[in-house]
C-alpha cells in the first residue's frame, strides 16, 4: 500500500538510459533556475529604503545610485558567473571553483555555507511567500507555520516526481509574475510620461540630507545586494541543460542577468518617483501597483504572482541543494547516501533532507523571515567571493588568451563580493554572528566524514601482502526455545552444513524445566548435542554469548569459524509479529554488532 | 550509556529466585492496594451533592439515606469479593471468576472492560491530582498535561524499579491522608457536639422537597457509588501478598473496606451537618476542611494530602493492569509479551504499556477528567456484576457447605451491581455509550489473536506424520558490491560450507562497468562463478530477487538449501553508519520476509 501512494505521488519508476530527456531547455531551465532571483526583487529595493528612511524621506534619493552600484555588482557577477560556466562546464558553482583554486578549506567554506543557504533560501522563500498569502487574506493568518509546510511537502513532491515535470508546472508562475512587473513598469512609466503622476512626490536627486553617512551608504548597498542572491543558482546546475549545455546555460544566465537588472532598476526608479516608504504592513511592489492601478484586478494579479514566485523561489534550493551534495559526495565529505539516484532519475536523498531540513527551520522560525534575511545573503557573499578569487587565482595560474580582461571582470566581482561580506559583518553582525559557528563545525565534520571514508577504504582495499587464510570448518550454533517445526527447520539445514559439529542452546529459566527439556531432547534429537544454560536474571543474550565467547575462543585456535543458525518463523500478516518475542531478531543485531560470529537465520514462513 | 541511565532508574537487576523477597505485608499492601479506592471518598459525596443540586439545596438530606444505600453495596461488595479471595487464591479478579463460571465471552467482556478500566484509573486519578495540585498553587495551571505526564512517568519507573520498593514510598501519603481525614472529621464532630457548628445549617431529614423523584435519587445513587471503584484491586493482586497469601488478602480487604465506609459516611455526614453545596471552584471536602479549620496549616495538610492519594491511586492500576494482562496472556487472549518478568522481576511491559496509554488519554483529554469519569465508574460495575453472577454460578453448581447464605451475599451484590450499571446507563448515555464500541471491538481482537496462537502452535507442533526430508546439499550466493576485504571474507566463509556451489552476483548500473568487473573478477577469483545483472531501474532488490527465485526454483527440485551470504561490514562507531549505503540490511529484511532462503550475514568488523 506504501508502494502504491509512491507510486500515485512520484509517477512510475524510470530507467536510467531515460536520464537524458530529463535534461533541461533554456525555456525551461529560466524558469526553474531564476525563480530564486528575480523573486529577489520583491524585497532587494525595499531593503534599501527600510535602511535609508533611518536618516528620513529626503535620504530615498540615495536609492538611485545605489542602485547604479547594485547593477554593476549584478554585472560583474553575471560576467564572472558567465566565465565560471566556460571554465566548468561539469557544474562549477562556488565549492569546485573555490576547492581547484584556493585549496581544499576554501572550497568547503563555499559549499558548507552554500549547503545551509540552500535550506534557507526554501525556508525563507516559502515563509514569505506565505506571509504574502496569508496577508491578503487575514482569515489564514495564523495557520502560517501549517501553509507553509504544507508547500514545502508540495514542492518535495514535485522535485521526486524529477525535474521536467516540475518545470512546467514552474515555469508558468515565473514568466506570470515576468510578464506582471513588465506591465506595471510600462503602465507606471506611461502614467508618469503623461502625466498622470505629478512630478513632485519625490525629493530632487543631489538634495543635501542631514545625517547621511558613508555607513549608512554602506549599509544601503549590501541590504539593496540581497536582491542578487541566487544568481549562481544556473552556474551550479549545467550538467542539468541540454546539449551544449555550457552555452545554453551561458545565454540563460545572461537572460535572467538582463531580466534581474530590468525589473530591479524599475522598481527602485518608480518607489524613488512616487515617493514610497517602506511600511511594515504593505511591500513597496504592493504600494506601486495600488498607486498604479487601483485596488483592481491588475493588483491581485501582481501580489497574486509575488506571492507564487516567492514559493517557487524554494525550488532553486531544490535543484541546487541536491547537486552540491553529489559534488561533496563525490569527493567524500558527506555521506554517499546523496549519489544514489532515485526511482524517477533525481538525487532523493537530497530533496528529502532538504525538505525536512527547511520544514525544521520554518517550526522553529515559526515560519517568520526578517530575523533570516540578513544570515542567507551572507551565506551566499561568502561563496561569490570566494568563487570569484579562485577564478583570479586560475587566471593568473593558467594565463590563457585573452586573460587579463577576464581577471579584470572577476577582480572586480572578487572586491565588491568581499565588501559587501564585511558590511554585513559590519552592520548586521548580531544578525550574522552565528556563521562563525557553524561553519567550524560544519567544516570540522566534513574532515571527519572524509577521514573515515579514507580509513574504510584503506581498510577494505585488497592487498598482496594479506591474504584470507581457508576457514578449516564450521561449528554451528542453534539457539533453541522449545521443540517446535521451526527449530526442527533449522537444526535440518545446520546438518547440512557440518553434520558433527552443530550445538543447541537452550536457555532455561527455571531448574526443573531445564531438566526435563533435556530428557525430550534426548528423545528427540540424539545426535545433536544440547547444551542448556540456567539465566538468573531472565536474559537471553547474556548467557548465549557468554557461551559463544567460549566457543569462539576455542574455534579460533585451529580456525574454524563458528555461525550461530537462528530460528525464525515469519508469521503471515505484519501485525501478527507483535504478538510474538522476537527474541531471534535480538540475538542477531546483538552477535552481529559485538561478535566475530556469522549469524544465519532460517526463516519458517507459517502458511496461516 | 542507555544502559547506565537504566540501571540507574530501575537499579540493579535481580535474580529469579529474589522474587518472594517482593510479596507484600499487609501494611504495605492495604496502603498500595486501597489507594485508588480511598481517593474516591475525595470525589464521590461530592458527586451525589451536584446531582440533589439540580433539585435545590432542600434536597440536600437525601444525600443521608441514599449514602446508606451506597454503604450497603459497600458491604456486599466486600463481602462477595471476600469470599472470591478464599474461592480463587491465585489472584480472581473479574475475568478469572466471570471466565470461569459464566463462559468465556462473559470473561473477556469483565477482562476487556477493567483493561481499559485500568487505563482510565491512570489517567483519571492523576488528572484529578494535578488539577488539586494547580488549584493550589494557579501559577501553575497552564502545564497541567505536563505535571500530569511528568507524574504518570515518575509512577511508571517506580513501578519498574519493583512493586516493594514502591510501596515503601506509597504507604506514607495513604496514611497520611486517612489520618487527615480521622483528624478533620474528628475535630468537626467535636465541634458540633461543642455547638460550636450552628445546628440549623441543613434542612431536616424528611423534610418534604419539590421536584425530586426516583430517577433522581437512583442517579444520586449512582454518582455516590463512583466512590466505590477500586474495591476489587485487593482480590486481583492476592499472589502479591506474603503467604498465607488469601488470608492476608481478605484480612487487608476488610480493613479498606471499613477505612473506606468511616470516611465515606463522615465526609456526606459533614457535607450534610455544615449545609455545603458543590462548587465548581473548590471542592467538598475543602469546604469542609475550610470550615472546620480556616485557612492554615491544618487545611494546606488534607488539602495536599488528598492531592497526593489522587496522584498515588494511579498506582492501584500498576498493580493490578500487568496482573490482568498476564491472566488475558496466559489465556491467549492478548500477546505474550506481557509474560516476560522484567530486570526488577515486575511485569514491564504492561507496566510501560499502560504508562504510554495513560499518557496518551491525558494529552488527548488535556488532563480534565470530568467527562472521563461516568466511563470509568460504568468500567468497573460491569466486571463488578459479573463476577459476582459468576460467583452465583459457582455456588449453586458446587454447593458447598454453607452455600446459601453466600449465594445470598453474592446475588445481593450482583443485583446492586447491575442496577448501578443500568442507571448509569440510562442517566449518563451521552457519556458512555462509547463502551458499546470498544467492548466489542476488544472481544473481537483478543479472539482473533486467540486464533492466531492457535493456528501457530498447531502449525509448529511436531507430529510423527510429518517429518523433514533432509537437506541435500547447499548452493551459496553472495552479492557482492564490488572487490574489497568484505566480499573476500564472505567467500571465504562460503567456500567452506560448499566449495563448487558458489555464485557471486554482482549488480551493475551501466553496461561499461558490467564488462570491466568481469574482467577484473575473473583475475581476483576465478574459482567461484560470477553472475552479473544489469538493473535498468537502480534497484538492488529486483533483479537480485528475480535471480534468486530461478536459482531456488531448480535447487527446490532436487531437495536443495538456498543460502544466500551477505557481506557486511560493521563500523566501529554508530553514527558512521549513516555514511554508508546499507543495502545488505535492506535485502536481508527483504529475502527473509519474502522468500525461503536463508540469509546469513557474515560481518566484517572495521578497525577504525
Amino acid at each position: 500500500m506504501i508502494s502504491s501512494i509512491k507510486r500515485f505521488l512520484l509517477g512510475r519508476p524510470l530507467k536510467s538510459h531515460e536520464l537524458g530527456e530529463h535534461k533541461l531547455i533554456k525555456r525551461k531551465a529560466l524558469a526553474i533556475l531564476s525563480s530564486d532571483a528575480l523573486s529577489s526583487v520583491a524585497y532587494g529595493p525595499e531593503q534599501m529604503l527600510i535602511v535609508l528612511a533611518t536618516v528620513g524621506t529626503a535620504a530615498f534619493w540615495y536609492s538611485i545610485p545605489i542602485a547604479a552600484g547594485v547593477l554593476v555588482l549584478l554585472t560583474a557577477l553575471i560576467l564572472s558567473y558567465r566565465q565560471i560556466i566556460f571554465a566548468y562546464p561539469n557544474g562549477g558553482g562556488a565549492y569546485v571553483v573555490s576547492k581547484n583554486n584556493l585549496g581544499v578549506n576554501a572550497g568547503l567554506i563555499a559549499g558548507g555555507s552554500l549547503l545551509v543557504d540552500y535550506i534557507l533560501t526554501v525556508a525563507v522563500s516559502v515563509s514569505a511567500g506565505t506571509d504574502a498569502i496569508t496577508s491578503a487574506f487575514p482569515l489564514l493568518h495564523n495557520y502560517n507555520v501549517e501553509i507553509a509546510i504544507t508547500f514545502v511537502l508540495f514542492i518535495t513532491i514535485l522535485n521526486l516526481r524529477g525535474i521536467t515535470e516540475s518545470a512546467s508546472i514552474l515555469a508558468y508562475p515565473v514568466y506570470l509574475f515576468v510578464l506582471a512587473l513588465l506591465i506595471l513598469i510600462g503602465a507606471a512609466i506611461y502614467n508618469i510620461l503623461t502625466g498622470v503622476v505629478p512630478p513632485d512626490l519625490h525629493p530632487p536627486i543631489g538634495a543635501d540630507v542631514a545625517g547621511i553617512s558613508l555607513f549608512i551608504l554602506l549599509r544601503t548597498f549590501a541590504s539593496g545586494s540581497s536582491a542578487l542572491t541566487g544568481v549562481e543558482a544556473i552556474s551550479n546546475a549545467i550538467p542539468n541543460f541540454k546539449d551544449p549545455a555550457p552555452n545554453n546555460a551561458a545565454k540563460t544566465l545572461i537572460m535572467m542577468g538582463f531580466l534581474l537588472a530590468l525589473l530591479f532598476s524599475g522598481i527602485v526608479y518608480l518607489a524613488y518617483y512616487y515617493g514610497i516608504s517602506p511600511n511594515v504592513k504593505e511591500t513597496v511592489v504592493s504600494q506601486i501597483a495600488k498607486e498604479t492601478f487601483g485596488h483592481n484586478f491588475m493588483y491581485f494579479f501582481i501580489q497574486g504572482t509575488t506571492a507564487l514566485i516567492l514559493i517557487l523561489a524554494a525550488n532553486t534550493g531544490y535543484s541546487a541543494f541536491p547537486l552540491l551534495a553529489v559534488n561533496l559526495a563525490k569527493d567524500k565529505f558527506i555521506s554517499r547516501i546523496f549519489l544514489v539516484r532515485g526511482d524517477r532519475l533525481g538525487y532523493s536523498n537530497g530533496i528529502i533532507i532538504l525538505g525536512i531540513a527547511s520544514i525544521i527551520l520554518i517550526v522553529i522560525f515559526h515560519a517568520k523571515t526578517e530575523h533570516l534575511i540578513p544570515l542567507y545573503a551572507i551565506g551566499v557573499f561568502i561563496p561569490f567571493t570566494l568563487s570569484q578569487s579562485g577564478m583570479i587565482v586560475k587566471w593568473i595560474r593558467e594565463k590563457p588568451q585573452g586573460w587579463i580582461p577576464k581577471l579584470t571582470v572577476n577582480a572586480i566581482g572578487a572586491f565588491i563580493s568581499f565588501i559587501v561580506t564585511m558590511i554585513f559583518f559590519l552592520t548586521k553582525f548580531t544578525r550574522v554572528w552565528s556563521v562563525f559557528v557553524f561553519l567550524p563545525i560544519i567544516i570540522f565534520v566534513f574532515h571527519r566524514i572524509r577521514k573515515h571514508y579514507e580509513d574504510v577504504g584503506d581498510e577494505l582495499r585488497l592487498t598482496a601482502s594479506k591474504t584470507v587464510i581457508p576457514i578449516e570448518g564450521n561449528i554451528i550454533i542453534v539457539p533453541v526455545a522449545g521443540m517446535t517445526r521451526v527449530v526442527e527447520s533449522s537444526l535440518n539445514y545446520a546438518k547440512s552444513l557440518s553434520p558433527n559439529r552443530i550445538i543447541a542452546v537452550y536457555i532455561a529459566f527455571d531448574k526443573e524445566n531445564e531438566k526435563e527439556f533435556e530428557e525430550k531432547w534426548e528423545k528427540w534429537q540424539p545426535d545433536v548435542r544440547l547444551v542448556t544454560l540456567y539465566s538468573y536474571y531472565r536474559s537471553i543474550i547474556n548467557p548465549l554469548t557468554k557461551f559463544i565467547d567460549t566457543i569462539q575462543h576455542k574455534a579460533s585456535e585451529s580456525n574454524y569459524q563458528v555461525t550461530v543458525v537462528i530460528p525464525q518463523f515469519i508469521p503471515k500478516r505484519g501485525w501478527h509479529n507483535i504478538l510474538h518475542n522476537q527474541s531471534g531478531i535480538m540475538i542477531r543485531s546483538f552477535l552481529l554488532f559485538r561478535k566475530n560470529v556469522v549469524v544465519a537465520t532460517v526463516p519458517y514462513h507459517l502458511k496461516k
